[in-house]
């Protein structure tokens, strides 16, 4: 299947000739093409291609120093009352578990006995009761698509899936106002909103797996954030059961609303450390009429940055996204996923995407763009797309690399928040200082956010790699204020680096926040806070 | 001073005739006109144009049932302790101290008997451990434009004000990221980043007087909350002194940062009861390339919200405002400010916005938008200004609606969240229901956003007339699952309306973040939390 692109408005694909670009020539572009050939198996869905082929992966509690706090053990008698407050719904079975524990990177495992399926607000809030007063801990699990083993039990603790919790309980079809259940897949949601004429404020690379409440527990940043911006602005209502069961009603359905201080906020990006988010509400945006995808290469990375100079300035209001990747991540998702990339091989390639309510104007403005980015060199070779299925073929090459990377062997994964001038400075320094001691240092991401995906692969994880990884780069994002988690979060994998990115009295009101809301330390314990006083 | 319409783009202003409406009938829109015939003092300075005139504002401890809380009073000993830390910034001043008891709106009215104005963080840090030690009760204060009586003192509480504290950190012209100390106000920030290519997120009518910091404290919403989002969204980090003087240093400048939950977010919308901000860092936009305003009006509410969906259609993107306000606000800014109308009188007003980077494009969707509204009878007469001291001149008609209402006596005021197609059914009810008890009920507000302000005049407070509102405008709103404080705050005077906007879990959640936060709770104290346990 190789499709060609047949746009609505005149759209192109063009290769650079010295001074001019040429219009007409068209290309092919690669379509959507699934690892071992199973429909409907190839992006999103990408938990399923890198389970198979892995070797075991270690028990947490064996591979890091972490310590099992004095929660009490699932009893005989504890299964019993899950059963009567679940009936059905209480999992034991071993292949069950062991997708529960572990985590998608497959960096993490747990080896919790019992995983709990609720459908209700009720039920959760049931379960949370009784592990309140029995002193046992809880992982509260979306998706289960995290990158930093936030979503997978540390020990032995029951895990509280939102699997079954994936009705919609409303759209309001004039406001765009989303009101759902936590358990929601994202794919999901964008095609029920987007048949009303509406599109989702986000959307990411495991869209077809991550649930909308693990989406909000966890602030996802993603492609759309440059934008509709962040969940902190577009969720608009929570429903939350806190750690002793009590249901917190805050699922409004108002974009203002000044009545005390914005609870909400307390959950979004608290990785489920503070309550289980159980109901979300949320601004959709109303669908683009027109949205153009261009894929460019780029001779150097001054010119990533002066090409975003151009797009902000010449598409204004319609750019919606601006991504890039070095030349190693095209290579490593044609090597491993078969993608192959319909632009000539460049150090650099920036991924554009314009959304706006007039295909004319918006042809007019990109073409303004791209005569302007060739014409002055910033660009050598590109492809637009403004078909949704050819747009979506270009998106993959971005949105599979973190798939592709997961081919490659063990991935060392860093999200960074870096000024936009200093961003691919650090791969580069850490190609230098890792040697042939790495497979591969690769940097990708959200240009338009400031917001670097670094990534080093390996044959497997090695305690001497990561030594010569961490805390240099922390310490190098901490020297240009930067954040040691732009996006994914803390989890477990990042809980130590955050003093890096917060100062002690920040830290300490971190700690009063958890004892506040969550004084027994029950809810997804070993995450988010570092261990200590 | 008359000015005339002369855009840079071909607009026009329109007069309706039967099936069609007629471009190039210039007809005059009136230029800014200072009350008093003062150059500046006109518009967003509002507070100058309503202390002159009024009466002898009571006291609030006579007018409200508020009981002093125990803490300490101000003795010699303090006044020399506060000379050491701020020398020449104690300020005992009658008349200094009278404008800062004194709302904007003159409806409470404290009696402390000292005003600060530190210049630093830490002349603010050590004024707050200083009354921590001393547990004196602290009324931060920074442009005393609120209108909930949030930023006065209630009693004799020391009044800490930003006005001093109005540096610009640093602006960086590539993101667009502006960093200022808490009190500099929001027309200058405006001008500021407007001279380097950016305008500010958020604007309202105070903004000649209003503090940035004042404007995250207390979430403001404003003119531009339809384009930009809230503050939640674009408040990229704050600094804070906390209530026992230490200082909170969150003021980064990242787009992301995923490290632990979001402090700076308790502090948005705390109104000054959890922390004192100091300094703001703030993502701005790139300044419009073509800002275009028509004000049209509209046979009946029923076309308000049908010209609203129009405009949503048909300018996508490009929509920037969309505004309402009713015959009688503009025959009361027209008879209290001698601002006349350039449009035929109707029942109501839609004042839109656009904002977009091409002064083409955005000019013929403005077109389609007006014809298709114009031609289908949602609208009956319009007038459009694309040069900015028109399209200033048009916004001053709703901007200083509030400043009208000042000059017709004492206002009552509402500021609620409603389903849309229900806004402004609450109005003609209560025009009913009050009958000649008020002078004037008029509704306005960000229709875009749901949000309805409701204003109810009379000759002066009346016991008798609140009775008539309250609580029954707060039990109206709760029926819709509305807010009682859309973007205003609670403050003082709305503080017992909380209740009907959050559910008895929240409340005893928002008193927990109090008693973390400032437990001895010298902080903006009466404010926001109702009087209870």
């Amino acid at each position: 299947m190789v499709p060609h692109l047949v746009p609505r408005w005149p759209a192109w694909l063009f290769r650079a000739s010295p001074g001019r670009w040429q219009r007409g020539a068209l290309r092919s572009v690669a379509g959507p093409r699934s690892p071992g050939g199973v429909p409907g198996a190839w992006g999103p869905r990408r938990a399923r291609s890198s389970t198979a082929r892995s070797p075991e992966v270690a028990l947490t509690s064996e591979r890091y120093p972490v310590r099992r706090l004095p929660f009490s053990q699932v009893s005989e008698e504890d299964m019993a009352a899950f059963e009567r407050i679940v009936p059905g719904g209480v999992i034991t079975d071993p292949q069950a578990l062991e997708a529960a524990n572990v985590d998608w990177l497959r960096s993490v495992r747990g080896c919790s006995g019992v995983l709990l399926r609720p459908r209700t607000t009720e039920d959760v809030s049931r379960i949370l009761r009784y592990c309140h007063e029995r002193d046992l801990a809880v992982t509260p699990q979306g998706g289960n698509t995290g990158m930093v083993g936030g979503s997978v039990p540390v020990f032995d603790e029951v895990i509280v899936s939102t699997a079954l919790m994936n009705r919609i309980i409303r759209f309001h079809s004039v406001s765009g106002i989303l009101e759902c259940q936590a358990g929601c897949v994202l794919e999901e949601l964008s095609r029920h909103v987007e048949q009303r004429g509406f599109t989702m404020p986000l959307d990411l690379g495991a869209k077809g797996s991550c649930h909308i409440g693990g989406n909000v527990a966890t602030n996802a940043g993603g492609l759309r954030f440059l934008r509709y911006g962040s969940l902190r602005g577009t969720v608009l209502g929570l429903e939350v059961v806190l750690a002793d069961g009590t249901v917190l009603d805050c699922l409004t359905s108002l974009r203002k609303d000044n009545t005390g201080y914005d609870l909400k906020q307390l959950f979004i990006g608290s990785e489920g450390t503070l309550g289980v988010i159980t109901a979300v509400s949320i601004l959709c945006p109303p669908k683009p009429e027109a949205v153009n995808v261009a894929l460019l290469g780029c001779p150097g990375f001054a010119e990533v940055l002066r090409t975003f100079s151009a797009c902000r300035r010449l598409l204004g209001e319609v750019l919606s996204a601006f991504e890039f990747m070095d030349a190693e991540c095209v290579r490593l998702v044609g090597r491993h996923l078969r993608l192959p990339c319909p632009v000539r091989e460049s150090p650099f390639y920036v991924l554009v995407e314009t959304s706006g309510s007039s295909a004319q104007h918006d042809g007019e403005k990109l073409g303004s763009f791209l005569e302007h980015a060739l014409g002055s060199g910033l660009v050598t070779d590109g492809t637009v797309a403004s078909d949704q299925s050819k747009a979506k073929a270009l998106w993959a090459l971005r949105e599979r690399i973190a798939e592709a990377l997961s081919h490659d062997g063990y991935v060392y994964k860093y999200d960074l928040s870096l000024p936009v001038e200093r961003l691919y400075d650090l791969v580069t320094d850490l190609r230098g200082r890792l040697g042939p001691g790495a497979k591969h240092v690769v940097g990708y991401g959200h240009l338009g956010d400031g917001n670097l995906h670094l990534n080093v692969t390996a044959s497997a994880f090695s305690p001497a790699l990561l030594a010569a990884l961490e805390p240099h780069v922390f310490e190098w994002t901490a020297r240009q204020r930067g954040s040691v988690s732009a996006e994914h979060g803390l989890g477990f994998s990042k809980r130590d680096a955050l003093p890096y990115s917060k100062p002690p009295a920040a830290v300490r009101l971190l700690r009063g926040l958890k004892a506040l809301l969550d004084p027994k330390g029950i809810l997804n314990p070993y995450k988010v806070l570092p261990p200590g006083a």
